[in-house]
């Protein structure tokens, strides 16, 4: 049993630690994606998201999520990992008041530790989408309600014994416990906020904005990559190692799947397989895969993995189309393909392949049960989490502001909300206006100050 | 029974996770040592590649490695990992078809994920080599006949318990099986698709193309140096406390005395101790210890880390007024570290050392037995996969063809190949002719169109 | 006990390769935070600190720490690891010479690749205070006598069963004998070397001196926090899943607590959320936690992170104030918060929360014991390693010289040390004197070449 604790603790830790990596791989992605004079506040927010994530779910959000309670909310425990939890693999009965993760062997600090970097993550999903343009505050405001309601909430209600639990729906890792949360909350956010200034021009045209540093985009797509191998096999919370290989084979073929899918439809419909979107076709991949990467074969994880790459070239300018400005196509990849991960479990799950009773999928045979469970889950996580982020957006908006001034748009979000530049030494052709064409020059050298001047007043 | 299979999961997937991460350290290495204008066509091909092998080591490269066979090939569960495959850790008799691999007791997706990340590796090898001038569809048909056939095929000779295993040659794990296979293709690339633009000038002058960021290349050599903790320490395939230890102590050994050796080498030999070099040190000094990690003393990885380090520095200058262009010294690196570092172990190795039966090498009085065996498998490997590679690199010349147009190779393949730039706001130094001298200024402005109108035109 | 033989292994040698990651963190956040023109002097001290000091602490430096001797040196098994040293986990009596460490389980080489990773970053601290004017040269040098003599004593002192840890000091992951060694070394060195030409203007001006590359400073800082996981958790040395968790807690915890008031301080401090300070005071938050991470309680490692970030700040400007120029940051983070984090064991343990016989602190009922304990262990290293740190930097400084050329350091080491640029295709704001105002501009073209001929010139 000591040894148990032991083998699960390891485990365990190390997979919340390369969970906690991919702070890093959304870090470098996100700014990667973005314009270099915004480039300090993404690196910023996901910084600090983590940091405000880590207080508010020790604060609250744990409580709430795994504390027990009715099939809504949790009710004990709540505030700072202040209930029992005794631990059954010792063989004793269960004394505590997190009974829905009871099953998990390690300690209840391991226990918070690998939920959190959970958290974290559909913390800074949202921060991609609303890039650009956001307040930093409004941002860390978000993400601390974020942290401490909404997501555990739908955590409560997936994982921790709620109401879609009892209903039959499964997500091993978070397809929409995570993904599609973080996308709902991203799509709300960028609605509310509007695009950025020159995204859209008046004549319906569509002006591509391009990241200004793809190689380090590539670096974070690596680094994500690398993450998601603690954030899905991690998902057993135990060392069980036939559960750990089969989930590492699905998750990495859901990976490279999306990656050809999406790097073979961008070259068929662009022309040429442009680097942006394969990066996101294999995230695309990771985050369909997600949800049954402990339910499907090999195979099924494939054909997950194709779909998803290819739905996230088609969302990506299909949002574009909509006039929602995704600056990195967060909404893309986290929330389309969260959704699609939902549903492939109720399509392609098979029963025991891991050793957990989902009953089969539609296409294994299983009829229409378990894919309607899904479904019920996509519906209430998206009308919950929409709502709930867009009133929070919108009250944010209404009391501190959540967009920066157009100034401050046009001159870059780094030296209005930080006082900084990312690389004050490099030159630039004229940054604020690269994708502007039509109304850029003349204009933006009388609004924007001489980068020189502008950083020694910020610093 | 159980928990030594628990334990070995935990450490394989590990390791393997850190192998993986590899995949990142090369994409940096190689996008930093090279121009600015090739950077997302590197960072493509660094991407993709692993996509592309894992899809063709799990079609058919696999079985071909591990199936049982002959001493040339594997024969039975050939595609789709198929096979059976019980543990013989379990206690049972091995009831399976890939007897070879059955020693291992973790599940057999484990294995083959594993075993993936080195076919990766062996792939990702060839990308340096050929960068600045490859075509993407001939890297990628390459990588995958790569994956699917070559590399698989060399693997059953030393690690398949084929023909060269038989005849006593060891390689712990991997300067010829990986290392040396990658960079006999390497070669074969780098000769065939002929140096790029402007490398050498008529007179017999060799041009410097110093690589565009540093940073991300030394960023990618530690990346490199923490993956190699996952393949050599993780080759043991087993979490044996001692063979652990003993392999990560020579593989750091290894790597810091390739790093001060080639600082010192060209410090002396150039007047300045250049980064590049010192990268490539140490990495020459990693390839060099791969094969005989677990066979050699801590004080023999020294001194076979010493003379990798400054082999690479002579090399790279050799291949040079070879004039085979090699843009970040893969070659010097892998291929000729990779045969130093196989015959090392017929130099160096002590028997039992970590429990295997090497027998001990040349320097330990163990004859030329071993060294002979080492030498087999190196002209073997050597001969089979530069013709198997030449014949493909020819064969895909003469259809799709392998190398850009000379206006594509001056504009930049960024653009041309994926119609993206890695920084489209930094202003650059006329990049396309910044090591030209002689012919540059004038011609360049003429062929090459603004980055503006080049980058609009491409997105 | 096989078993835990093998579950530690696997533990230690996975947290001591998060520990080695640490020097691509400290090379990411040195070379961001320092200008372009010295980047490649930076990655190079980074880089090959790692392998001097992996040298000197093989030769020397782990015998004077580990080895039985008196309570000041060790004076056992001194050269290359020589000393016997049989695992007391099977049962058996100890024999050997490296009692201190008998306690861990795991084989020799694990304890010593675990404690290098440690010494390394101790030498690692040194190179970013001294950045941007300290010949290479110099800095090899310092650090291998670093790795050594220096670190090695004061460890001997409080973790080899020396003086300071019989007199009752507790340090359990290394704020003194790591952070604060690296700490008192650095401050020396930039004492003696003086600051950077142009940071001090003679009317008392203090001139900022930007970053060049806050995407990889951002990258570093979360390299580091990663890492911190292997430093702080693996510090156990034993796979004791209940201090693992306990400490993976508690160090989370101090990062965001440091990176959330440092924020709010240099918000309210400065009127703007700097990103340097926010970083800083992550990092800040690490340092102070790391004493502490076994002793102290979630709740109070989350006032010592708010503190430690806050002291940070005021640290940072402080220095400046006292023309002690430090590019990176690194004495305030090290040494001050080293420093504060050793206090705060005196202050906040509690006894035995990890299962460690602390006593309590001070303000939990163990009166000044302890805490008397603390402040001797700093006085006594801060003696010891500020005193043999100045004659090591006075010795080198008449001998071969600490301080490059004026001519140079206007220039960037890269060139003069190393005859390589970071960047040598990105054009540069005149990045030389990019942050000297009055006497900039028309001097500056006078002394430095142009980058293309100073590069050709090098390379």
């Amino acid at each position: 049993m000591e040894t148990k604790i032991i083998l699960d603790t390891i485990w365990v830790v190390l997979a919340a630690m390369l969970v906690f990596f991919m702070n890093t791989g959304f870090a470098m992605v996100e700014s990667g994606f973005a314009r270099a004079k915004n480039c300090v506040n993404i690196l910023s927010k996901n910084f600090i998201v983590f940091a405000v994530s880590s207080l508010g779910f020790l604060i609250l959000g744990w409580g709430l999520m795994w504390g027990d309670g009715n099939g809504f909310i949790g009710l004990k425990g709540l505030f700072f990992l202040n209930g029992a939890d005794n631990s059954p693999a010792t063989g004793d009965a269960y004394r505590g008041v997190y009974s829905a993760i009871s099953w998990a062997s390690v300690p209840l600090m391991a226990k918070f530790f690998f939920q959190l970097v959970f958290c974290g993550t559909a913390g800074t999903i949202v921060s991609g989408a609303v890039a650009e343009r956001v307040k930093y505050l409004a941002f860390i405001v978000f993400s601390f309600i974020m942290a401490t309601i909404i997501y555990p909430i739908v955590g409560h209600w997936i994982w921790g014994g709620g109401w879609l639990s009892q209903l039959g729906m499964f997500d091993f890792a978070g397809s929409t416990t995570v993904h599609s949360v973080g996308g709902w909350a991203a799509l709300a956010g960028a609605m509310i906020l509007g695009p950025r200034f020159g995204k859209y021009s008046d004549g319906g045209k569509i002006n591509p904005i391009p990241g200004h540093n793809l190689t380090i985009a590539t670096l974070g797509a690596f680094v994500l990559w690398l993450g998601w191998f603690g954030f899905n096999p991690g998902s057993t919370m135990a060392a069980d190692p036939h559960a750990i290989s089969h989930i590492l084979m699905t998750t990495n073929t859901g990976a490279i799947a999306g990656t050809l899918s999406s790097a073979i439809v961008s070259w068929l419909l662009l022309g040429k397989p442009d680097l942006g979107m394969t990066i996101n076709g294999c995230l695309a991949g990771l985050v369909a895969i997600t949800a049954g990467c402990a339910f499907v074969s090999v195979s099924s994880a494939l054909i997950i993995g194709l779909i998803g790459g290819a739905l996230v070239v088609f969302s990506v300018i299909g949002f574009d189309r909509l006039k929602i400005d995704d600056p990195v196509g967060a909404i893309s990849v986290h929330l389309i393909n969260g959704i699609f991960g939902t549903i492939a479990v109720g399509l392609f799950a098979q029963d025991n392949i891991t050793g957990v009773a989902t009953g089969n999928g539609l296409f294994f045979g299983g009829g229409f049960t378990l894919l309607g469970a899904q479904i019920a889950g996509i519906l209430a996580t998206g009308v919950f989490v929409f709502s709930i982020s867009s009133i929070t957006w919108l009250i944010l908006k209404y009391t501190i502001g959540i967009r920066v001034s157009l100034h401050e748009e046009i001159q870059g979000l780094d030296i209005g909300e930080h006082g900084n530049m990312a690389y004050p030494e490099f030159l630039s052709r004229k940054p604020v206006f690269s994708a502007l064409g039509q109304n850029g020059n003349g204009e933006s050298i009388a609004v924007a100050p001489s980068p020189k001047r502008a950083f020694e007043g910020g610093k």
